[in-house]
C-alpha cells in the first residue's frame, strides 16, 4: 500500500491529538488510497520529544525544525505549535515541497496568513488547516443538509464557544494568555472555530462590530511553562489577550450573525454551540453533545413539527460508518482521525481538500477585522 | 346561556383543582354549549368548607352530602373526596339523578367499581372520572397520532410515575398512607394514572405480574390530619400501603408493558412518564415537561430521523388554542379545565365522554389484579 | 375584605392575560391585603368590548378612555393597548389619580417615557410595568440566588428571545409590524423583556452597539386588523420595523452582554432564554421550560459539579407555593397572576413595587440607544 | 518495558473494539506496568483473519484456536467469539495457563459458567469479562459516589437497554437471533449488561420474575452469515430467541429493580440507561450521552436541589484524565481501552480485577433465573 510519511512538530495537546489520528486511521479507514506513516516528531526539548515519540508511536525524533523539513523521507509536515511560529514553519515547509497540515489560527496577522497562502500556492503543495470541528459527523451532516436546501434561505447564525478554565484568578499566565505567543485569547483560540464553521455553513462575512474584555488583568507567572495547567509562581504578570470576545456580523448573503467566545463561562467546558435559522428550518449543534444534530423542519406535518435530535451515528452519516454500530458514540479525537483520512486522500489522489490555507486566511481576515473593530469601536468591512 | 349547576364535595388538593377549573372555563372556552355554575361546595367541617367557598368562589356550602344531593338546583355532583367514600357517594348521586364526575381510583375494590357502574348505568346519568392526564394537550396529541397510525403496530409501553414526597422517614402517617382510607399507596394514586393512559393509548390488559414494596414500615402519627403535609407526632403507626409498585403486562393486542409507581424516587417530583414504541415510530411524554411530545418517525428521511420535541402549544393542537399563542406554555391546572370543558359539553349535548365509570372499572380491575399478583406471587389474568 | 376596583383598557392578547390574572388571584392568594374587583373594561369597539366583558368577567364596559378614568369607582387603571397610546393614557390616568399598571415598552420614545415618569411621580400614584417575566418563579428564584451571592462577580449576560411567527412572507402586515403603532418590531416587543431581565439580574447598562435587520420588506396588507393572525389582502405594504435586533453591551459593573431578539428563528416559539456566568457559578433559564432553573455552582464538590435543573415548584420557591404540589408545573398566565398579587399588595399597603415606570424609562433608554446605534453605526452611551 | 502478548479470537464487531483498545492504550496510558503486544489474531476464515490482522495491526494470524493457545509467546487470550464457544475456549485457555479476557455473557448456561469459573480458578490465571460499561468514566464515577454514600440506602434500580436494529421484519436471521449460537436474544446481549451494572452498583439479586416476547417469529435466512447486517434470502427461518425481555427483582439489600431489554424500541439506538434512587439522592446515566452523570442530592440546599449533569471529563474523574481536556468527550471505544488498562495492570502486578468470571457466573445465574421465570411463569430465587 502507498504510504505518506508524516513529520509532526509540537507534542503537547495538539501533538497528542494529531498523533492519535495517524495511529488510528488505518484501523478505521482501511481502504484509504495511502496510509500515513508516523515518521518523525519534532520539538525543541530532546527529552520531551523522545518521551512523546515513545508514547505516541513515532519512529524518530528531531529537535530542529530545519532538520525535519530537510529530510527526504518526510512527505507531510504537520504543524501543532503555538500560533507565533506557524507562519515561518509553513513557509519553510512549503519551500521544502512538503504537504502541509497546520493548526489554527494559521497566523498572528492577515499579513502572515497572506504570506503563507502565497508560499503554499507557489510551492504547489497540498495544505489543510486543523479546523477539526468541520469533521464532526454531526457538523458534516449539517453541511449536507444545508446544501440539500433543508434550511432554505438562511437568516441567522448564532455561535457561542464557552469555556471556563481560567475563571480562577490564580490560574497562571500560560502562553495562551500572552499576546506575543498566542496573538489573542479566546478570539483566536475559540472564535476562530466559530468563524470557520460560519463560513463553512453560511458563507462569507461582510462586516463586523465587536467588543473584547479581559476580566482578570494580572495573573501569577508560571514557574515552568508546562502547558495549560502550568504551576503558578508568587510573581504576577499582565494578561495581554482577551478573556472574552463578542461580535455581530452581516454576512454577504443577507444573513446576520452573533458570536461569543469566552473562557469565563463558569460550568461550560467545551461548549462550542451553533444554531442556524433559515426560511425552511433550523439546525443546531453543540460540541458537548457532539454526536447530535438538532433539526427543525417546516416541511414536517404542521401539527408534528419540533426540534429533533438526530444521533449522527448511522452508517449513512458522514464518516461515522467507519467506527461502530448506530448509537455507539464517538468523541473529540475522531474529528482528527476524519481529517487525516481526508487529507491523506487528497494528497494521494491529488484532489481538493477544505479547509485549506485560503480558508485559514479568510478566517484570519475576520479575526483581524473584529480586533480592529474593538480598537476603533466601529464597524469594519471584511476585505474581498 | 344554558347553565349547569355544580356541587363539589371535597375542598383540599382536588377540591382546589376542580374549583379552579369551573372558575376558569368560561374565560378560555366561551363557546361552550353550557357553562358550569359553582353552586355549592360540601365538606364535613363547616369552618373549612366556608373558607373554601369564599376562596374558590362557590355560592353556598353544605356539610352533609345527603343534603347536597337532595338539592334541586344541582345538576352535576363532583366527587373529590378520599377513595373510601367514592363508591357510596357516586351511588347516592346517581340515585338522585345527578351527572357525576368522580376522582380516581373510583373505588377501593372491583366490586365497588362494578356497583358504581351499575348505579350510573341504571340512573342513565353522564359520568366521568378525573383521569386528568388524558387532557394534557400533549397526551391528547399523542392519542391523535396513534389513531392516525404514526406508530404502526405497538410493541412496547413503558410507564413510570415517580415521586419522592415521603422519602423522609419522619414524614407522618397521612391518610394516603393508610389502607383503610386510600385503599393502596403509590398503586391507586399513581399507577392508576399509568394504567388509564396505557388503556387509552395502547389497549386492554391481558395479564399482569407485579411486586409491591413498603420501604418505611412505621411513621409518626399525624397530630391533626391536615392533608399531605400533616404535622408529625412522637407516636408511630404502621404504614399499611405500598410505597412502590412495579408490574409487567401483556396487552391483548400483543404489546408488552412495564409499569413502576413509587414515592421513593428521590428528586422526581411528579415524573409521570410514558414511552410507546411501535413498528413505525415512538412517542414519549413526561409530565414535568407536560407541554412536550417526543416523537420518532421511521417515515422521516432515513438520514434525518431522530426524536423530535413537539411543543404542543400550537393552535391546531388539542385544547391549547383556547389559551395563549404558540410557545406560551400551560400547566397542571389546565388539564382540569379541559376536562370540565369536555364534561359540560357532553352533559349539555348528551354526547359521549371518556373516561367514564366503565373506564374507572377497567382500571380498577387492573389495579386489583396487580394487587392479587403481589399477594399470590403469580401472573393474574384480567377479567373480560 | 378591602377591594381595589380595576379598569382595564385593551381586550386582545394582553387584555385576556390581565383579565385572567384578576379573576384567578383570589383563589390562589386568598390572604392578600386587598382583592381586585373587575369593574370595567374599555375598548373603542362596543361589540368587541362587551363580548370581552362577558367572556372575561368584567362588571361593565366603556368605549371611551376618558370616561373610564373619570369614574370614581375605579382605583387602578390597567393599560393593555398598543404602544403608541400608552403615554397619553398613563398621563391621563395619573392626572386622574389612578394607580397604574402599564404594558411594556411603556412608550415610543425616551421623551414619552420621561413624561410618563414625571406624571406618575407628580400624581403620587403607584405604578408598575408588565415586565411579567420577572414573576416567573424560576426567574424570581434566580434573582434570590444572585442576591445571595451564588454567582459571585458577574461576567456574562447572554439573552436571546427567539420567535418564528412571521417567517412566512405571506404573513400580513399586522400592527406589530408597523412603526407608527408599535414603535419597533422584535426590539420593543422582545428585546425589551431581555433588557428588563438584564437590569433586574445584572445591573445598569453602560453602552451598546447594535444592528437591526428586516428580512421581509413588504407584506400583504391586512383586510381587517384582527390582531396577530390577521387575514391577508392581495395588496402589499412596507414593513417599517425590525424583524431582528442584535446588540452587545458593557454593563456599568464590568459585565458584558449579548442580546438577540428575532421573529425569524424557525422552530423557536417563545424562546426567551438568558444565561448569566459569574465567578462562582452560572444560572440559565428559558421560557419554553419556564419552571426550570439551570444552576452550576463552583461551590459544589469539585468532582460532582454540573448544571443542575431546579424544578421551581417547591413550596419555598417564590410564588409557586400558592399553586400546586411540587412537580405540578404552572404556565405563562401565572406570571400575570403573580404580578397582580404584588401590585395590589403594594397599592393596599402603600409599599414599593418593581418594576415601575422608572424601570420602564430605563428600559426605554436602552432600547432607544440601541436604535440610535443601528442608525449611526456606532457605540452609544446610556444616559444616567 | 514489560510486555504482555495478546492472542485474540474473533475479528468482527468485538474483535475490532478489542483490537483498537490494545492499539490505543500505550498512547493514553503510558505509565502502565506492562504494555500489551498485539501478537496474534485467530479466526476460522484465513482470508478474513489476515485482512483483520492487517487492518487492526496484529503481528500474526491463526486459524485454529488450539494452535493459538499452544503458542508460548501468548500471555493473554482474549475471547470475542459468539456465546456458544466461550465455555470451551475459556477452559482450554485456562488449561494452557493463559490469562483470560472473555466477552459476555460468558456462557450459554449456569452449568457452563460454573465450569469456566472452576477452570480458571484451578489454573490460577487472571480473568476478566468484557462488561465494558463499568469502564465508562461516568459509570465509574457513579460507583465512587455510591461508595462514598451519596445515595444513602438504595431503594430503586431502573434499567432499560433499548435498541431498534431488528424492527424491520425483513431484517435477516443473523446468528444473534438463533438460540443455538446466541443462547438468547436481547436477554444475554443487552440485559446481561444491565444485570452486571445492577450487581456492581446496587448488590446481589434475591429473586426475579420476568416475561419475554418475540414479536417477529420468522425472518429471511441469511444468504451469507456476515454479521449484524447480513443479506437476506427469500427463504424464512424461525427466530428462536427473545426480541424483548422484561423482569422485576428484589435485591438482597431490600432495593427493588425493574429491567427491560429490547431490540424493538424504534428510535433507540444504544439506549442503555440506568437510574438509581436512594434515601439521600439519585444517580442516572444513559449510554447515548455516555459522558454525563445525572445526580440529585438531598444534601444540596433545599431550595436549590435538582438533577445536575456532571460532564465526566474532568481530570479527577475516573480514567478520563488520560484523554483530553475537560469538555472534550470520549466515546464507546474508550470503555475497552480503560478495561485493557485495568486488566494488563492486574496481570502485571498480580492484583485483583473485576468483573471476573465469578461476576460472569453471577450474571449468568440471574439470566438463567429470568429465563426459567418466563418458562415457569413464576418468581425464581437466585442461588447463593
Amino acid at each position: 500500500m502507498k504510504q505518506l510519511n508524516v513529520g509532526l512538530v509540537g507534542y503537547k495537546f495538539m501533538g497528542k491529538a494529531h498523533s492519535n489520528a495517524y495511529r488510528s486511521v488505518p484501523l478505521f479507514f482501511p481502504d484509504l488510497p495511502a496510509m500515513p506513516v508516523m515518521k518523525a516528531i519534532c520539538g525543541r526539548d530532546q527529552v520531551g520529544v523522545e518521551q512523546a515519540a515513545a508514547q505516541f508511536g513515532w519512529e524518530s525524533t528531531e529537535t530542529d525544525f530545519g532538520a525535519l523539513i530537510a529530510r527526504d523521507d518526510i512527505d507531510i509536515i504537520d504543524i501543532g505549535t503555538p500560533n507565533n511560529v506557524h507562519c515561518e514553519q509553513v513557509i519553510q515547509a512549503a519551500e521544502a515541497g512538503k504537504q502541509i497540515a497546520c493548526e489554527k489560527p494559521i497566523g498572528m496577522t492577515v499579513a502572515e496568513a497572506r504570506g503563507m497562502v502565497d508560499a503554499v500556492t507557489k510551492a504547489g503543495v497540498k495544505h489543510t488547516v486543523w479546523f477539526n470541528y468541520r469533521r464532526v459527523p454531526a457538523v458534516a451532516l449539517i453541511k449536507q443538509m444545508i446544501d440539500e436546501g433543508k434550511l432554505g434561505q438562511i437568516y441567522h447564525f448564532r455561535g457561542t464557544y464557552l469555556q471556563d478554565w481560567i475563571v480562577d484568578p490564580d490560574f497562571p499566565l500560560v502562553w495562551r494568555l500572552r499576546d506575543e505567543i498566542a496573538g489573542s485569547g479566546a478570539h483566536g483560540d475559540l472564535a476562530a472555530h466559530l468563524i470557520d464553521l460560519a463560513r463553512y455553513l453560511v458563507g462569507e462575512f461582510d462586516e463586523v462590530v465587536g467588543m473584547d474584555k479581559t476580566f482578570i488583568k494580572e495573573r501569577p507567572l508560571e514557574l515552568e511553562a508546562t502547558g495549560l495547567s502550568g504551576t503558578a509562581s508568587s510573581q504576577k504578570g499582565e494578561v495581554t489577550v482577551d478573556d472574552a470576545m463578542l461580535f455581530l456580523t452581516h454576512f454577504k448573503n443577507g444573513a446576520v450573525g452573533s458570536f461569543e467566545a469566552t473562557r469565563f463561562a463558569t460550568g461550560r467546558k467545551n461548549y462550542n454551540r451553533i444554531e442556524i435559522n433559515g426560511s425552511k428550518g433550523s439546525l443546531a449543534w453543540c460540541f458537548e453533545d457532539m454526536n447530535q444534530v438538532q433539526f427543525f423542519s417546516k416541511e414536517d406535518d404542521a401539527r408534528h413539527q419540533g426540534f429533533r435530535t438526530i444521533l449522527a451515528t448511522e452508517s449513512d452519516h458522514p464518516y461515522v460508518g467507519a467506527y461502530w454500530p448506530p448509537g455507539h458514540i464517538i468523541g473529540y479525537e475522531h474529528t482528527f482521525i476524519n481529517q487525516v483520512r481526508d487529507f491523506v486522500t487528497a494528497v494521494a489522489n491529488d484532489t481538493e481538500i477544505a479547509p485549506d490555507m485560503v480558508d485559514g486566511l479568510r478566517c484570519q481576515e475576520v479575526l483581524e477585522a473584529v480586533t480592529t473593530s474593538c480598537r476603533e469601536r466601529s464597524w469594519i468591512k471584511i476585505p474581498g
